[in-house]
């Protein structure tokens, strides 16, 4: 049985001095129309979100989310979130969460109604599917050309590289792509040979006795999770860091990772055909450690 | 006074055989709360668009515009839409636009609510801007590096660089970009310095006796209005074609517009902050054509 939550959220500018924002929240039936056909969301995919991983009814990280819709607001021009008001308002769908479980926890901001006023925002918690078998049996990837070089994020940021837009069709298109070559998910690589970031995920690598991820060049996410296993790696002395990793460097892995707020870290188990092995108990480990309550 | 209209589209599959289609379709209030926050053209930007211009209650080039969204499906794996189910819905959206005056007639086919069985589609009517003014002074562009290499498309076709999709977000905030750089609009430019098309609109060059336009090589958008003044022209007995167009092609240019299907033709009177020539009679020409009824 699947449950679902969905909250309307009135957006307040960021200086807003109030400490109670529940009169700016409207809970909404999740299956009812809500949205108008002039919605800029649907009509242009002009807007940003976060997934927010759900355990036992504590959101994860929910900080980190909260500062990455700041700089995705920044990046697309829309007005910054009020991180008082979002707070709140993932606060309400956790405790509508059942207290046993994983969920998600969606925050969408769009830029509104065209030639509306203001932008429309809005948040959803829903059951999360059922991980735990591809936790443990992991992921076959491909890796699929991004189509851009590794240095021009920072060349031309009207591409929003670095936000996470509602404009997710071609990571869509990405995952059906891979499904095509009978693998599970895809992991982007830069048009000049450098690894990026999954469509809906971050790739961290085991090279000998160091945990290794794309450095977020404004051309990828910084992926929430990563830099929560990261932490958790670090305290217990491990190496870590951000690399520039060439695409020849994926053979080389140790073992490689798929992270996300949902799915958390799947093991990758062959890339473009050719096997990878999977450390199950160390992939265990994480796993515990990311269904932990994190903040 | 602005006028809107809405239709939603119970989509049906490509090879059905009835001939009316009116028991599929549901007006419902465009300002009105119509769409589930579930959907995935929000929540994901998965699905295609067309926007059609409308004269005096006249869809333009209903056919073309039909064409491509059946081109965009096809690379989004969406359903085929049904050429004859859609074509009787932009004739009941356009029989409710008042008899004289301009409109746009959106389509939209999503990809549908997030785990559900089918794709949601719908279709809306609205007044469009007076686009007098802009037709005859025209538009102020800057060129924009759209990222990717000419030959991209080809080869990474789940980049969708040839469908009309939802995922906007880009071409919005290169509107934006351009407008920060005191221009109106901009022109993307490939990587390795070709000329694509501009966010919204194609782009036509006169070059000495000749008509050009970039080659659609899967990279960007075929337009509509593109096509029709290209027949009109070569009806004339003028010259056009498709071309791989330098950057530096531009400062050669003797006039040039942008084109599309509901401001019509926009001369350029300025690229990257250098003036070029203004052709007023032909450009008034272009839009009286562009203006009758087109099929």
């Amino acid at each position: 049985m699947t449950w679902r939550f969905a909250l309307v959220i009135e957006p307040v500018a960021s200086d807003d001095s109030r400490t109670d924002f529940s009169a700016t929240f409207r809970e909404i039936d999740p299956s009812a129309p809500a949205l108008s056909v002039g919605e800029l969301s649907t009509q242009r995919g002009d807007g940003i979100f976060e997934s927010i991983g759900v355990v036992d009814r504590h959101p994860q990280e929910t900080q980190a989310h909260l500062d990455r819709l700041v700089h995705s607001a920044g990046l697309c021009d829309l007005p910054s979130p009020h991180l008082e008001q979002w707070r709140q308002a993932v606060d309400v769908a956790a405790a509508h969460c059942p207290p046993e479980g994983e969920g998600v926890i969606k925050l969408i901001l769009s830029r509104g109604v065209e030639h509306g006023p203001t932008p429309t925002a809005w948040v959803t918690a829903a059951q999360a599917a059922d991980n735990t078998a591809v936790r443990k049996r992991g992921v076959r990837v491909v890796t699929l050309d991004r189509g851009y070089g590794i240095d021009t994020p920072a060349r031309a940021p009207w591409l929003l590289l670095g936000a996470k837009t509602l404009s997710y069709a071609v990571n869509m298109a990405a995952i059906r792509e891979a499904k095509r070559r009978d693998a599970d998910d895809a992991i982007f690589v830069s048009s000049d040979g450098f690894v990026l970031e999954a469509p809906t995920a971050s790739l961290i690598l085991r090279l000998g006795d160091r945990y290794v991820t794309p450095a977020p060049n404004g051309g990828i996410l910084h992926g929430t999770t990563q830099l929560s296993l990261f932490e958790h790696l670090a305290a217990q002395g491990l190496q870590t860091g951000y690399e520039v990793i060439p695409v020849a460097s994926l053979a080389r892995a140790d073992a490689a990772w798929l992270v996300s707020s949902v799915r958390l870290a799947a093991p990758i188990r062959a890339i473009d055909g050719v096997d990878v092995a999977v450390d199950e108990e160390l992939t265990a480990s994480f796993n515990r450690y990311l269904l932990s309550p994190r903040d």
